[in-house]
């Protein structure tokens, strides 16, 4: 404890606090933490309203409406400084991480173009949700492209690019509604542009800003999604015009333009609360605000990580698998390596699945019969707690299904959108708490392709920790995973790892001499929470799943590799899509 | 109308009638039928108390108890002929069909051994029925021996034997149960089980018949049953001694043992009700019994067949398909050609899809959500009438699905019990309904590749038509399947079509002497009822469907022909069976 000497003698000295807000598909979440020790003093959430906006819109749209996460902010903060009974001088920053690519159009001001009300009937104006995978056939347009030219940066993504990332995203409207594309100021990615609500100042600064030299309201851009999802680097900065130019002649100068703003380090300070901010917050103007960060990208040091050669995987409704190596390698299939992506002066590489809790609610809302409905609601349980329970009872193999977790298509290591989920072995036998239990495997054998993939690059991950809501709800889910992937798994006890890791940078932000940390080593070191929950591999189950797991790569390759055409046809069929008979 | 002059002037001769009576899956039914136009006077149908037995069994294995099909007899048959007022004298003859190859040990007086109290608790004294699947090991080694020796039968059952048949379900006893094996004094089909049941004399005979020597209790064997499920042809007899030798030395001799009762034509007279079978249905002693039969092949003159080149397909719990020929052809996995098997002296050819309304039913016992069963009972629907109707509002293709129609294994083509069902397209969107249409067109598409393996053999069938409940029921299955395999679909409305083609069978049994007719040529001619509904096919469907077809055929062929291995290891490792790790 922190103590300090005054002509009464020894006394506390004053602690001192960050917030931390994280922004995730669903809903929004601030805690407020303290500096000295990580200990989370409070936290609120609150549901979006919108959710996730799909209706009336065609297959693989997913958007957002950013007025959520202002009412995130004006909602939570208040009450957690209210519950923690802190006053907001002893809050010394705040910082804030988001899904990503969760893309923003803006205008000049940095105001998303939604909410003018002659764009509200245009869907390309609104936020792309990362979700959204409606520009499967930009990112296919991007790969070749960059395939053709011996593009260099091809490699560090594992040779795909992602529909949910940031130029698919931009190209799609260039393409779909090429009026509304020239009427657009900026991108931003959803943390940078919360952020840059955060440090706005006044209304006069803002009119008087050029946009066409100015950064514009102070807007700055996180590295971390500048890096894995514009492609960014620090020696290069974006992609370059040659390339740019041959996707289309109009994204030649982009870097100029629509993603002129500046792109900093994470930790650094964005800027300091504003007259808005301060108003939407109840924190004092003029409170660090760190630049914004990614979810999953943010959660590794909330996870208490700090150091190379350890793996983070955010199971959630989608997983994010997260390793750090002072080493650089082409990973066949990883979604991103980024230099600073992720810790400083640290390759940060990201891989992910974009389907797994996802995929149990799908089952939940679609596939349970009323007699199971009725038994759970007797013993007063949820769906998914009876599911368990009854999967819980099955022997490893013992349903003879095979599922493979491509719901919402496979991010790594195929990076492939058009694929889709597919279950094998069903028979008449086959029960429904069977099939429950296969989704769980077949994400477990997702998360395992991508461990094997690493390490096969080059990029040994011993020690793996897990966290997000089901780590901790769904002990079944865990075991599982320990013996598919054949290690023990660390799950971190805090409920909010993005959010501690995002006030953890805040504390960076802050500066030493407010009572924040030099860097973010030293803050995982103080702020951290290390007590784990540890799960073993069970030798029989690892042994047994040896085998499925050697299936699932069969059905995995001919699907995903070998022949990728019969899933893409399928679903090009589908949906609002129109026959291409 | 039949006349007779007499001195009284003109009068009308009194009507005759036969009875058909028709054992399934999971009930029988009777009819009674005016034997000079086919005029069904009565039916009655009764559940089977003890239906499939598979309770306390290993996976695969499926039971029947024969007191059920008795039960049958004794309850449906005095109701029809009270219902119809039908004097007992009027009826000149009877024949049954059963599910095949559903077989039953039987003792030296012909009685099944699961009768007997010392025999009761051995699963291998129980009829098997058609769909235990649990001799795929034995039809294994009988496959392998054959084609190491060269053997012809194989081409005439496309190169596959199936675990339904009479051999693998001898030699599964033999194996697991040798020493009830030795106990058994022969196999028979149920439906010869049942027909020598009603065709038993006194007491007193059966007690003095030599085993060894006589047939035993008059029973006789038919041949269709012989033919398709014992591979026993007019000319040559059962297999060769040396092959069965080969497979087990304790087989060489089986056609002079445990199956050693005469094989005998379609529509011959087995025999005549004696005093058992005239005490449990009310017909009289010495009515015409006619031979036995087999469901699915007496439904052709059922459905008004009796040409060649036209196709039948009887589509219920599962689907047989039929067609006659007047050529002998080797089509790759078709399950049998045996001459006179369906028609006198024309090639009957058998194929069949063991899993189609029974997968349906696994689907809405298993995976109807409760607001889907509350939506039913309010607009009081049935769950299917629901999913139809909802199925019936989507686009071919819409959904994205693709299912591999294989819960139940494959018979035709790959002919291949360890094959597992297989649902793929799945995404976050998926909806109940769809996987319920996608289920549906998974069974067209086997159907599909059932005609085109046909076709490609040399086998064409350009009038297609269908019999069997759902047919009836389910009017966007048959447009479906109309669509998939563009062609036009005759739905006989004979809600009985295999009894009512047992009841043509009891009428050539009872020959022109006795009212009845010269041969099933004739009997089919004056006794079917030719009213059809018609489905044809729509272009626009046909169209899409084709592109659907081909990624069927894709997964079809990876799965069932290029890497079997993968659905059987995932099938072994399943159910009661130990792990093989």
């Amino acid at each position: 404890m922190l103590q300090m000497l005054t002509d009464k003698g020894i006394f506390k000295m004053r602690d001192l606090y960050t917030v931390g807000v994280d922004f995730g598909t669903l809903s929004g979440r601030s805690i407020l933490v303290r500096v000295r020790d990580g200990k989370i003093m409070a936290e609120e959430s609150l549901e979006y309203p919108h959710g996730v906006i799909t209706g009336g819109l065609p297959e693989d749209w997913a958007l957002q409406d950013p007025h959520d996460y202002l009412l995130v902010l004006s909602e939570t903060i208040p009450k957690i400084l209210k519950i923690s009974e802190v006053e907001s001088k002893d809050v010394i920053g705040i910082s804030v991480d988001a899904t990503s690519c969760t893309m923003i159009p803006v205008d000049a001001l940095g105001t998303p173009l939604s909410f003018a009300a002659k764009y509200k009937d245009r869907p390309h104006a609104w936020c792309k949700l990362w979700k959204h995978h409606a520009a499967q056939y930009e990112a296919d347009r991007m790969i070749a492209t960059a395939a053709r030219r011996g593009e260099e940066f091809l490699g560090r993504f594992g040779g795909k690019i992602s529909s949910e990332w940031m130029l698919p995203k931009i190209m799609q409207i260039m393409e779909e509604d090429p009026e509304l594309y020239e009427e657009i100021d900026a991108f931003l990615d959803a943390n940078d542009w919360i952020t840059s609500y955060l440090t706005k100042q006044e209304a006069t600064e803002e009119i008087n800003c050029n946009p066409k030299t100015d950064t514009g309201a102070g807007i700055v851009v996180n590295a971390c999604s500048a890096g894995y999802k514009a492609q960014w680097t620090r020696d290069g900065g974006y992609l370059s015009r040659d390339y740019l130019k041959a996707l289309d002649p109009r994204l030649e100068n982009i870097s100029d333009t629509k993603l002129r703003y500046p792109v900093v380090s994470l930790g650094s300070r964005a800027g300091t609360i504003g007259e808005a901010g301060a108003k939407l917050t109840g924190l004092r103007p003029g409170t660090a605000v760190a630049v914004g960060n990614v979810d999953a990208h943010v959660a590794v040091p909330g996870a208490g990580i700090n150091r190379p050669g350890e793996m983070l995987m955010i199971i959630g409704t989608s997983t994010c698998i997260m390793v750090c190596s002072n080493e650089e390698r082409n990973i066949k299939g990883i979604c991103g390596c980024v230099k600073d992506g992720i810790l400083p002066e640290m390759y940060g590489y990201e891989a992910g699945q974009p389907c797994v809790g996802d995929c149990l609610g799908w089952f939940t809302d679609n596939l349970v019969t009323e007699k199971y409905a009725i038994e759970a609601r007797k013993a007063g349980k949820t769906i998914h707690e009876l599911f368990t329970e009854k999967a819980s009872e099955l022997r490893v193999g013992e349903s003879g299904l095979l599922v493979i977790d491509w719901w919402n298509g496979n991010r790594s290591i195929l990076n492939n959108a058009d694929l889709t989920g597919m279950i094998m072995g069903l028979t008449l036998r086959t029960k429904p708490e069977e099939i429950y239990r296969a989704l769980i495997e077949s994400t477990a054998f997702g998360a395992r392709k991508i461990r094997d993939s690493f390490a096969s690059g080059g990029i040994e991950a011993n020690n793996v920790y897990a966290c997000g809501g089901i780590t901790r709800k769904n002990t079944l889910l865990m075991q599982i995973y320990a013996d598919v992937m054949n290690t023990e798994i660390k799950v971190s006890q805090v409920l909010q790892t993005p959010a501690l890791g995002a006030a953890m940078y805040a504390a960076v932000a802050a500066g030493v001499e407010n009572g924040g940390y030099k860097d973010i080593f030293e803050a995982v070191d103080a702020m951290s929470d290390r007590n784990y929950e540890v799960y073993s591999p069970n030798n029989y189950n690892v042994i047994a799943y040896e085998k499925l797991y050697h299936l699932y790569g069969k059905a995995h390759d001919f699907f995903g590799s070998d022949s990728p055409e019969i899933m893409k046809e399928l679903k090009n069929r589908s949906g609002g899509n129109e026959h291409e008979i």
